[in-house]
């Protein structure tokens, strides 16, 4: 496998996923809203979630599953719950529509609820908890996708990765944000090193058989990844499941795996974010110098680094000089867009 | 150590943790809600947040450090968000008085939160979600205590062992109900080894010196618990830190132990409870039906038991058969009550 890479602006990678996103069926608010989450990903060095998922986004358009002119739609489902209905679409642009009405059902309650349904999610969480964060409030958000993950005790795949991001408003800093998967080591990071052919650290997953195994192939050719941190890592996922499918009405992830085609793009499924708004939870004016105390002695401890830091430091270098892409799918992407 | 026990019903064990509490300074009320709190405990098989505790509770009642006639004070702060101030008493009450407030708010607004101020947590959380969860509710319940645990890459302790708990309605059976520590042991359980004399499995903590440790008492006494699942327990520890102290203006963990008189009784803090009404989320007639084919799913899989069955099993048997108490314990809350 060829290791050349070629630097990209990130103007440059936009376009090319626009591009690529047009001349596969997606109207130009999809496009945008994809290209736009996939170029994040590579601004802040994390190339599981950019570029490298192209292939399989165009996939989902091409085999008719996914509708790259979807138009979703909101609604108030309470006072404190607003539902995204992605209609068939790529899970970003009901994210950015579901956004502000999420903003202001937190802003107005204190706290808000949006369901996004109906949705293709193949991407970051971070991404979404990170918006909100900058808007001055706390939010969660979780999504499920088809079981990869063997509940604490089993060997066989029920839960998907299942990941849960969390993000805090720092005022004028970057906003604190951690997305994690329940699994011992996401998919996508399991699916780069099968690509790279590297080797797996030990309790990662176990083969199909049920036997541990550190060879990422035989995770993801019918094996199974096991939670992170045993039971708990595996009550978090549970938790999620049910969020994302109990709560809202959508496929739980081994139901999302029956309904799924297998194109290699993300199956439908839902998605739960929660918003909070310090203003409203009884330190409305302290809040904000309150926690940055917390994080100053968070920081003055050795060894610590918050969860979003490496990101972030990609983040201010990428923009100045650009992302190396892989010339390889950088050649795939132009190949599918022509 | 003396390791006779005595069999006591649950009437006697909620009778005994009463007297004891009342004859302490605790009013009729607050006697009952702790008293209820620990029998539960223990009609559970959780012994190490039943009796065990009453003698920290006892020490911060007669510390003056604990108000045990406090009576809490409900407070609407937006129409998603109540507030139960403890006024410094302990939590159960607290609790019990913002509960039904909780359940009007999310069954008004679809979502709801409930921020518990100036409280003295000494218990698990799983008492509060599943009382939430038993009234159709989906649930999470976040607390924090004193410096226990060191943040990933540390070996200082900063955050405490901060538990997280999550309930879901599942009709006439008993919630689905996880209750688990931020740590890779909860301090109750290293409290019981270091009782008992036990030695801890690796990873559980480090000593004073930041060294890996497999005895309690080294990590009990100035040393530090490790996050459960490395970094990612750690965020989930921090995220907790920011929910009970940061958004509702309450003490993180490294200010109440500053704040604490080390009584052996639980700090002042807070603790964050938010609840979910899935009458509201789009799926108000086929969600409890929905979720039960996934547990149904998972009981299928090999080895799958769920968080909570061990204990509602030990509930159905202690019911019939009473708990055995140890006896120098008994004794010990008897001396305390006379």
């Amino acid at each position: 496998m060829s290791e050349q890479s070629v630097t990209m602006t990130l103007d440059e990678i936009l376009a090319l996923a626009r591009d690529c996103l047009i001349a596969n069926g997606c109207d130009d608010d999809n496009a945008n809203a994809v290209a736009s989450t996939v170029t994040a990903a590579e601004r802040d060095g994390a190339a599981s979630h950019g570029l490298f998922r192209l292939p399989g986004y165009v996939a989902s358009l091409r085999s008719g599953k996914v509708d790259g002119a979807a138009k979703p739609v909101i609604e108030k489902l309470a006072p404190g719950v607003v539902r995204a209905d992605g209609r068939g679409g790529f899970a970003p642009l009901a994210l950015e529509t579901g956004r502000q009405p999420l903003i202001d059902c937190a802003r107005s309650q204190g706290i808000g609820a949006l369901a996004l349904t109906n949705i293709h999610h193949f991407a970051a969480l971070w991404i979404e908890v990170e918006a909100l964060a900058q808007n001055g409030l706390a939010a969660f958000a979780f999504t499920a996708y088809k079981p990869a993950l063997a509940p604490a005790g089993s060997t066989q795949p029920l839960f998907g990765t299942n990941p849960m991001a969390f993000g805090w408003p720092r005022g004028e800093k970057p906003p604190m944000v951690f997305d994690q998967a329940s699994a011992a080591m996401a998919r996508g990071e399991i699916m780069i090193a099968a690509r790279d052919g590297h080797e797996l650290p030990a309790g990662v997953g176990v083969d199909k058989d049920g036997n541990e195994t550190t060879d990422p192939n035989a995770i993801l050719e019918g094996g199974a990844i096991l939670p992170f941190g045993g039971y708990k890592g595996s009550a978090i996922a549970m938790m999620v499941e049910l969020l994302v499918a109990g709560l809202i009405g959508q496929d739980f992830s081994f139901e999302a795996a029956v309904n799924d085609n297998n194109d290699g793009g993300p199956p439908r499924g839902g998605e739960l974010m929660l918003a909070m708004d310090p203003a409203h939870f009884g330190d409305p004016d302290g809040w904000l110098r309150h926690t940055e105390s917390f994080f100053e002695r968070y920081y003055s401890l050795d060894g610590t680094r918050l969860p979003a830091d490496r990101r972030y430091a990609n983040r201010v270098q990428n923009i100045k000089t650009g992302v190396e892409v892989r010339t390889d799918l950088r050649d795939k992407i132009v190949a599918l867009t022509n």
